[in-house]
């Protein structure tokens, strides 16, 4: 299927941040031509007035917990992992894991992303593969690995067992759906995992090259802990177990030391700014003007639906630009930057700017059509300032993954939304008694 | 015209809080009939799976700044002010400031905002009344008075003129389209107020019973300039002059002394919290925690679309809940607690709350119809978690103001939304020559 977007205003995130009016033009899944387009296509989208952008790509995600969207309010990280997630999250079945991935992929595409690195639970994350293939998105995504700690029974396993099921996982869908489905280890966090399998994923990960995706310095308390349990600081201890490269997304990275920043910059270990749900579980306010200063390797991403509570890139950019104001002043961190973020600079953490993160011929098709002809973001002057300080999902009219049109006039083009409210809605009801049993309260 | 809605969830913010499933008939602009109801309708809309909640109250916006959205981002308070929105508003004539005004009221109704206090510019308010008349919203607005700075010339009128002009608004607006069309006396902030006129404004609103809205210790740099040049703390002054009753509206308030939150306990001096702007313009946050506990006046306001850069209640009521977060811990005012600020809160501050604020039979018909059927809200459990933390504008299905239906399926019913764009992208368009005449850079 080929595509021609018309007349559109391309903002492109390229090297030259170039914005300018012209065509586009999909084939199979690539943007075969920009700017001045001489092919024809299948179908024909006139896009006057219109402004197409890169997908957003989400670099720390939970599509698990998007069923928990509300039952988990208003409790700081640790009680809220012990009290209501892990409990929820032992209580997944496939069906129920299966729904929370579409009804999560479902808010994130409607909102323009079109990329994410999720953590997923400890059991049955082959569901959250078949969702994401099914539904379009593309995603690098891993199994949960716990072999340490209090949470319930189904989400503890022997190290081994967790390395060979990640084994298995990556095995079967890394590159999959031509590459838009990605593999990355998932240990929860160091209070999760014993320095042994901490170890062992960061051997099995440089072999593969595989992704390790994980939290650190999210919250004081847990920063206390770790050196309590290690003796080190969270990123030194990443770092003393060899794990620290480019490879390794490190989210949230709020409560960090000189020397933590200087092992990340040196590592070139990348960082995930979850600045919605740092502030709905107080866990602080990440440095990120700093980290950019210092050239951390930075990008964004919303958390899961039971922390933040919505998977809105257009949200989480307009808090990292406010919330830097309120540390830096009211000129810190510009509404480029932080759109560069969202785009191009997640593409770049993912090792995938070659593929994805600007509008560039050849590159894959993963883009937004944005209708800036609405009340709320009108008038508008600079594109980044509409984007970052006024957007919402609302005006976003159409999304592409891959060359497929998955959102069409701000529906879901290819499911029924109602379908996926009513089958997770199903799935939860059964899923509550469950919880309960591992000490949901 | 009469309407009945049917089987929706009632969120009533009456004092019990009550929430149940049922109907509600509006007969002329009044809630006739809520809960069980006999009597039949000219119109029905069956909200089964809908929720219906009062309108939101904004008690500090700005209408007049509406066509200033991203022409002022990325600076503080003062120069903020100086570069931009004094040139800018002083460049306003009827025509731009019409369409402001109308672009304002058009985002506010579409985000489920049904009241505001708004104060305008120097001049032309007469068409911010004119655009409040005729697109339906409730509204208390003023003309700006400012005898007082270093604003450009058609911002600055010797304050007897001022006044006089007030009294001359208020007396043909005031109490308009029947009640819902107020006159709010507007002195901008004591920085562009003589104290002379200050007092008078004062004396005047005690006289008529009329609300004084104004800022207050929004800025560091404000409130040391106010000390400097009156010798008292902001609040303290307004006490000294004898402005501090339950009729003054003091926007902002984040930089208090501890006399200061006594004064405004003690007069029971309306406060209104504005997170987001205060987030963009880097002023602060205020400690609303703190002003609650103490029995504050407190209300919520999105400010002008010039420092926000959104009219968006949903978002202020996230962000005053998260903000909190971070000065108190994750369990800080509750999803509750600031819905009711959005509403009944806002309504009492205006002093009009018998006849708004809440769903009860009698008061005024002026309520939203919330679809929470999308990914993005989906589950939910609490409603107030749902609207606070995850609701949108996009969920907004149908507005009424007064018993007139201005929203409907999520566009505006009576007014062609594209015509207010047009129009107000010309007005800016010949406004921005002027405005740079004025000095604007």
């Amino acid at each position: 299927m080929s595509f021609l977007i018309r007349n559109a205003l391309l903002i492109t995130a390229n090297a030259r941040d170039d914005i300018y009016q012209g065509d586009l033009r999909i084939e199979g899944n690539r943007i075969e031509e920009i700017g001045k387009v001489s092919g024809s296509a299948d179908r024909a989208l006139d896009a006057t007035g219109l402004w197409v952008f890169p997908g957003f790509v989400q670099t720390h995600v939970h599509l698990c917990q998007t069923l928990f969207r509300g039952l988990a309010d208003d409790l700081e990280l640790l009680d809220w992992l012990q009290r209501r997630i892990w409990p929820l999250e032992a209580a997944h079945d496939e069906k129920s894991l299966y729904w929370s991935a579409r009804l999560g992929i479902a808010e994130l595409l409607k909102g323009g992303t079109t990329t994410v690195l999720s953590m997923e639970t400890v059991r049955h994350t082959e569901e959250v593969f078949r969702a994401v293939e099914e539904a379009g998105i593309r995603a690098a995504a891993g199994k949960c690995i716990m072999d340490m700690g209090d949470a319930p029974a189904p989400l503890q396993e022997e190290g081994a067992r967790a390395i060979e099921e990640s084994l298995l996982l990556m095995k079967y869908w890394d590159g999959k759906s031509d590459g838009r489905i990605r593999y990355a280890f998932a240990p929860r966090f160091a209070l999760s995992c014993s320095r042994e399998v901490m170890e062992e994923v960061g051997r099995t990960a440089k072999a593969s090259r595989t992704l390790i995706h994980t939290h650190s310095s999210e919250n004081r308390k847990e920063v206390e802990l770790v050196r309590q349990q290690t003796g080190y600081a969270n990123v030194e201890y990443f770092h003393n177990m060899g794990l620290t490269t480019p490879n390794l997304f490190l989210a949230h990275c709020i409560w960090l030391n000189d020397r933590e920043i200087s092992i990340l910059k040196e590592t070139a270990t990348r960082v995930t700014h979850c600045p919605g749900s740092n502030l709905k579980l107080a866990s602080g306010i990440a440095d990120i003007t700093r980290y950019i200063k210092e050239g951390l390797k930075l990008s964004l991403g919303a958390d899961g639906a039971a922390c933040n509570n919505n998977l809105d890139m257009f949200q989480e950019m307009r808090l990292a630009a406010l919330l830097q104001k309120t540390l830096h002043g009211p000129t810190a961190l510009s509404a480029r930057e932080v759109f560069r973020l969202a785009t191009i600079e997640g593409a770049r953490a993912l090792h995938s700017e070659n593929e994805i993160g600007s509008l560039e011929k050849g590159k894959r098709a993963d883009l937004v059509v944005f209708d800036p002809r609405s009340a709320s973001v009108w008038p508008h002057h600079d594109v980044y300032a509409t984007l970052v300080y006024a957007g919402r999902p609302q005006n976003v009219k159409a999304v592409f993954v891959d060359g497929v049109l998955l959102v069409s006039d701000g529906k879901l083009a290819k499911h029924d939304e109602r379908e996926i409210l009513c089958k997770s809605a199903e799935a939860l009801k059964q899923l509550l008694p469950r919880a309960e049993k591992w000490g949901f309260r």
